[in-house]
Order: C-alpha cells, then sequence, then structure tokens
C-alpha cells in the first residue's frame, strides 16, 4: 500500500453544464481547492466537442482524441452535473458517447467514477445521477456507491458568480473526493498484485 | 369525430443517429412511406444544433427557433433513435434540451409522442426508450403505451444503404403509427370539446 | 361532459406500507378527506395478499380475486407509498404482480393512475416513482404528468399518529387529485363518443 | 493471492420466482452444479417470508433472522430472477426489503453481487436488473458489470421440468459465476490488506 500512497493519483473531472455561472463548475472549482496531496484534479471542457457521428467514430475530431487521451491517463473519474429533463444533459452524454467509440477502443473502461450534481430544483440531480450509472454498467466504469452527492436548492449556496459560499458543502466535496479516492486505490491494489 | 379524420395530422419526427446509412434513419424513411391519408410525417434535422449552452436560452440559434416552431406546429412527436451507452444518444437529448428552454416556453409541452428505435445489439435501443419516458414526465409529453418498438439484431432487416427490406417490421411501424394517430386523437378530442 | 361531471367517479387506493402510523397512509387519509363531490375513494388493504406464485394465476386467492375485482370497477386507481431501497415496497409491488396476472386478464388495463409518495429522506420517494412509471408502460395504466407529489422530510408534516398536520401538503393533495380526476375524464370522454 | 484462493468461497442465491418449474430456479440449479472448487452455493428459499412491516423491522420474523445470518456468512450474493412488469418481482423485492431493515442492520451491506434472469419475453429480465441495480446503490451492495445475463425466449433452453438442457448457456452461467468469484476476489484482497 506504500507505493499506492507515494504514487499521484490523477483525477479527470467534466462539468456537464456550459453556463458560465453554473453552480456545478462552481462545485468542480470548490473540488479542486480541496484536494488531498498527491492528487491532480484536472477539468477537460467539452464544449467544442462537435455531435458524435458514428461515421467518424474511428477517425474523431482532435478535440475527441485528446480527451480519449486524457480519460486513459486518469486515474479515476469526476463528473459534476446538472440535470436537464429528468436526465443526462445532452452535452455531456455527447462527450460521453464520443469516447466510448469505437467501443473496442472505449477510453472509460475500468475507470473508478464519481458523481456530484447541483441544482435549482428540489432533487437536486439525482434523476441524472441513475440515468448515468446506467450507462456505467456499458462503458463498464465503477461507480462509488457512498456518498451521494446532490444539492438541491443549490441557489442558498452560491454567490453570484456560482462561487460555493458554505463550509459543510465544502465538507461534503472533501468526503466524496475521499471516497473517490479509497475507492480507487481499492480497485488499484488488487491490479498491481495481480 | 368527424371534424378530427378531416383535419390532416401533422407528425414531426426526430433521428437520434447521424450515421448516413443508420437503421433508425431508415425507419423513419419507410415510416414517410407508409403513413395513412390525411397524415404528414416531417423530419427535423439535429446535426447542427450546437451544445445546449442555458446562457443563451432566451436568445437561442436561428436552427433551435426553428425547430421550436416546427415542435409547436406539429400535432404529434416521433423519435426514432439508438441506444448509445445504455441511455439516450447525447446528440437528441442536446436537441430536446434545447427545445425545452426556457421552461416556460418548452415546445414539447403537452404533445403525444411516440418513440421506435433498432440496434445491432440484442435489446434493441429499450434501455433508451426508458429513460426518454422519464424525460417525457419533466416535458409533459404524453407516449403512446402500446405497442412498443425495439428492433434487436437491426442488421438482419436492412440492407446496406440502411433501407428497409422486411415487411414484418414494415407492418409494425404502420401499427406504431396508428397507435400514435389514435392516441393523438383521443388526447385531441377532448380539448376541441372543453 | 355535463354526463361525466354528473357520474360519480370511483378512486380506488393502495398504501404501500404496512406500518400502522405510516405517512403515506396518513396521505392517504388526509385524501379521502379532501375529495370533492361526486369522487369516492376506497382503499384496498394489500396486508393479506400473499406471495405471488404463478403456479395459481389461474386460481388466485379469494383476496386477489376480489382486489382484482375492486380494480376493474374502478375509475381510476391511487398509489400512496414510501420508497423502499430506492424502489417500490415488495409488499406492493407483489399486489400490482398478481393484479396483472394471467396477463390476459390484467386488472389494471387502461386504468389513469396517480402516485403520492412520503418520506423521511430527502427526495421523498422519487425514485419509486419513476420505477412504478416503467411498469405502468407494461400494465397499460396511464400517469398522471403534473403535479408530481413527493414529500421529503415527511416527519415535518405529521403529528406522532401519521396525521397530517400541513394545510400546503392538503392543498397539495387536491391539486393531485383533481389532476387525476380531470385526466380520467379526459381519456374516458372519449370513450364514451367512440 | 494464494491465501485467497485456498479459502472456501460461500455465494448464496436467490430465486425471484415461486414457480416450481421456473426457468430462474432452473437456472440457479444449473449454476449449482457448475461451481468450480472451493466454492459453493446455498439457495435461500423466500416463499415463507411474510409481507413487510416496518413495526416489526427491530423484531422481525424467525425466518427473517435466518436470511440476515446466511447473508452476512456469505461472500457474495447471486439473484436469479424473472422480471415482473418491468420490474422486480414483489416476492423478491420483499425479502430484499426485510433483511435491509433497520438500515442500521442492513445485511446487505457491502457485498458483492451478479444478477442473472430468463424470461419467454424478447428482452430477458433486463429491465429488471437495472432496477435491481439502482436499489444496490442503497445497499452498498457492489456488482459485477461484466458480463450482463439476460436470457430472452428462455422456453428454447429448458425441458418442461425448468431444467437447462443448452450447453451454450452452461458456458455463460460457468462465465457468470467466475467474474462474481473474481470481483469478490478483487474487492476481498484489499480488506485483508488494510
Amino acid at each position: 500500500m506504500v507505493m499506492a500512497l507515494e504514487q499521484e493519483l490523477k483525477l479527470l473531472g467534466f462539468v456537464g453544464s456550459l453556463r458560465k455561472d453554473s453552480y456545478n463548475r462552481g462545485l468542480m472549482r470548490a473540488a479542486m481547492q480541496l484536494l488531498p496531496q498527491n492528487v491532480t484534479l484536472e477539468v477537460f471542457e467539452i464544449r467544442e466537442i462537435p455531435p458524435f457521428d458514428q461515421d467518424f467514430e474511428r477517425n474523431p475530431p482532435e478535440v475527441v482524441k485528446q480527451m480519449k487521451g486524457k480519460i486513459r491517463a486518469a486515474d479515476a473519474i469526476l463528473f459534476v452535473s446538472p440535470e436537464y429533463n429528468y436526465s443526462i444533459p445532452g452535452v455531456l452524454k455527447n462527450a460521453i458517447d464520443w469516447a466510448s467509440r469505437p467501443f473496442s477502443d472505449n477510453a472509460w473502461d475500468g475507470k473508478p467514477v464519481a458523481v456530484m450534481s447541483a441544482s435549482s430544483g428540489k432533487l437536486g440531480g439525482a434523476r441524472m445521477q441513475y440515468h448515468l450509472r446506467q450507462s456505467f454498467v456499458f462503458l463498464n466504469m465503477h461507480p462509488v456507491n457512498r456518498p451521494e452527492f446532490m444539492l438541491a436548492n443549490a441557489g442558498n449556496y452560491f454567490d453570484g458568480k456560482g462561487n460555493l459560499t458554505d463550509g459543510d458543502i465544502s465538507n461534503r466535496i472533501v468526503e466524496m473526493i475521499n471516497s473517490l479516492i479509497d475507492w480507487t486505490k481499492r480497485l488499484k491494489t488488487h491490479q498491481i498484485q495481480a
């Protein structure tokens, strides 16, 4: 285990909203400031990813190639996303779709993953999270069971620029990051042994 | 009811795959050739719809304005889509997201809807359909319960250009279109009365 | 429409919890006291329904025969239930399963339906409701889209005996009952005409 | 890893159908005959489990106490179940509910789990499996991602007594058992180390 602890752990993050002052982007920024030592969190920007067209899955746009490379190099994935229409935002799902194709070259394969969501509604993005979890089965990703992070009535916890202003929420982010790290090490340790 | 029968019924279709020889596009083409009298089916192309950014929901791109106008003018909606990663293709979900915002101007509100799907896998897109149905609750769309149209092992039923070659499948398409028409009239009739 | 208004409308209710002071039973009791004129709501008790065994689907226990008769005689169904383990309580699902078999004699066929839920947790039973909605597709039931009634932190709204003490919640119950009545009439009117 | 290989691994199985000649019981029987060395599979019978009543969660019936003890003693869980009404059979869900309560004494906590299903329909129980997976999140169970075992048109693979007669299906069962064993060891190894 010592080896695992000394190695840097790389998290790769995706934000499901393009809105400038997005609560979810605010959560991601907060997460970046709350990392433990030897853990990094880079965010991959999905705005420039074009609509997925399977005719180009073997010759994808440059931005998709970069995304797939970043995913492969990451030890674990963190999705932070709103819920749109009781499901995954199309813009995030489109990025997920590109990175999974061709399926013989699915970049998500085997990755540990955690999900956080914030919304101004009462359920905090829960329905989006269970749809993502169903996708993880096919993608062969391993989601953290606990905690679940769904922030309802998000307007109460951010300033006008989408910056998190609430200490309790910060603690919950730390708890989530730690859970993802533990889960990643738990799955990784065995691979080192095998 | 005579009035309803004499009125033209307008269906608006969306194809969830951008692939040129897509089975789902093939299903949609077949549907267009199998319509009863006084029913039209127009397909709205989603390829040019940019990634949804909520900062622009009140001032959307021209293509989105056109899409919302077409949806409003339609009597019912027909989605024909593959399943990507056990859920809705991002590219289709992105179109749905744009047309639903701002939510006070949700273009899908109250529309009857049917879903068809084809895939080369064993479940024929079923998981995608149940995710769409969950979105329909929020969007206040009214989906047809029966029949359900999920075409597994789709490669058996199309030629190399994605054209449907199987008469039984054509019959199932007719059955679905008729069910959508009946459901649309059932919901409409009352509105005329009220 | 006058005819429909003058006819009595019969709702049949099911409570998904057997707990004596259940919040959901409290919601159901409140609903019974908040009915408009010419609407009745009877609750069918599911406690005595044995585990479903398909070998007996054509010769079910007496209590199941009674249940199926009541369902058939009802104009619409009201489920009020907690969420157990992010899904439908087994005890409620078991009653649903019996009443649907043999499927050629599915008692739920064509019934309008509404769902209410209360829980001490943060999501108020939402995940249970979407699972029920998926079952409704197969059962050919027609659920109300709006409003959705999910009561989180239910402990705040009931006394120690599970009696509702909050006027705003009462108003939301009235709104739900009215929506179910309108939806039932909307689907029924057409049948009368056809 | 030698230690893990030498230790006996105990699987506990649950069949979701009470039908005597159930396909799913047939799958479970086949699984019991296809186990590798040092792996046992015991089936817990759920027929006698009464309807869950939360008022008795701290003083459950004897059969529930036995069930919880067996679950605790198991290294991993195997559910083999049909789909009823596009979801989990009530009779199986009821057993799951009892064993999870009170939640401070959730017997399922931390268990690796696999799911197999057979049905006479076209989807082979898929919709049931994704509902179970959602329950696993709350129960803190760790499901195998791959393979997924859904047997459609099950009538083709069993004799009149529900005995499996197809060698390819036997191979798929072996593959599933091995995947569950590997996953169990992967999660266990780390715990031994930690």
